[in-house]
């Protein structure tokens, strides 16, 4: 059986820009605040979470690592809202996204470091979270009346295979 | 000249309630998600941010540690917005909080881990971030019209020293 394998690029704004915002300071403006005991980043994510009646919703995300390779077999979308990821350890962790699940040329996967967060924009195509180490991940998304979780299931011939 | 000390206690949701959200997993209600390979705690923050035409800013701050003991002599509040700290690395950080600035006997100092994020109410009184490490904090607070910042200098006999 052929086996589509996807490997992770290093995640950079240009490159994950078609899928929403990568949440980091490099190459973002900084401002000194706080007596100069500091550096403030702003506006690196666009919260659109409002359609629907929706309102932002923030919760801890505690995940675990999953066999590796990792078998890709189901990707998400949320029609209502953006979903950010913030790590709140520092530690490397992945990120898959696709333009299409049944389309295998269109997919794509990231290594983020723990410096960085993805916001995925609304209807984006993402695989769940990925992680290296057990690890914890402020999220901020939508919470409101409507359905928010599209999820295609990959058949076999479908599936691909992260190799880190 | 007297001097008061501050001396932190460990932040917990309880004793942080009058002066907003511990963002933490402690005490909050799991639900299994991505088929089993996370957990998720929902609603941990209220964010408070649509006064005056305000809008979600998400940024993160850089921010450096300060002499040990730490000289508090400046609070400040944002009338038009809540303001929530995760931090991105696994180590503790502090919190100082007052109900009046001129008052020495309102001030309480935590000791937050790695794990605990807070969401200060619009209006509460709090320092700047302070942190134990060179750390970085994901930020979510309100961008707007409007003035959203008051700050009060202590003069020298009003100050306190954290001795953490």
């Amino acid at each position: 059986m052929r086996v589509n394998i996807l490997r992770p690029e290093p995640l950079t704004k240009d490159a994950f820009a078609a899928f929403g915002d990568v949440v980091e300071t490099d190459g973002a403006f900084a401002k000194d605040i706080n007596q100069g005991f500091a550096q403030r980043y702003d506006g690196l994510a666009r919260i659109d979470v409002e359609h629907g009646g929706g309102s932002v919703n923030v919760s801890i995300f505690r995940a675990t690592p999953r066999p590796s390779p990792i078998d890709i077999r189901l990707m998400e979308r949320h029609p209502l809202g953006s979903q950010l990821f913030a790590p709140m350890q520092d530690g490397p962790w992945l990120v898959v996204v696709c333009a299409d699940p049944l389309e295998a040329a269109s997919y794509r996967a990231f290594s983020a470091t723990g410096a960085q967060g993805v916001n995925y924009a609304r209807n984006i195509w993402h695989h769940p979270l990925l992680v290296v180490e057990p690890s914890r991940f402020l999220v901020v998304d939508r919470a409101g009346p409507g359905v928010n979780l599209e999820e295609v299931e990959l058949d076999a011939a479908r599936r691909l295979s992260l190799e880190a």
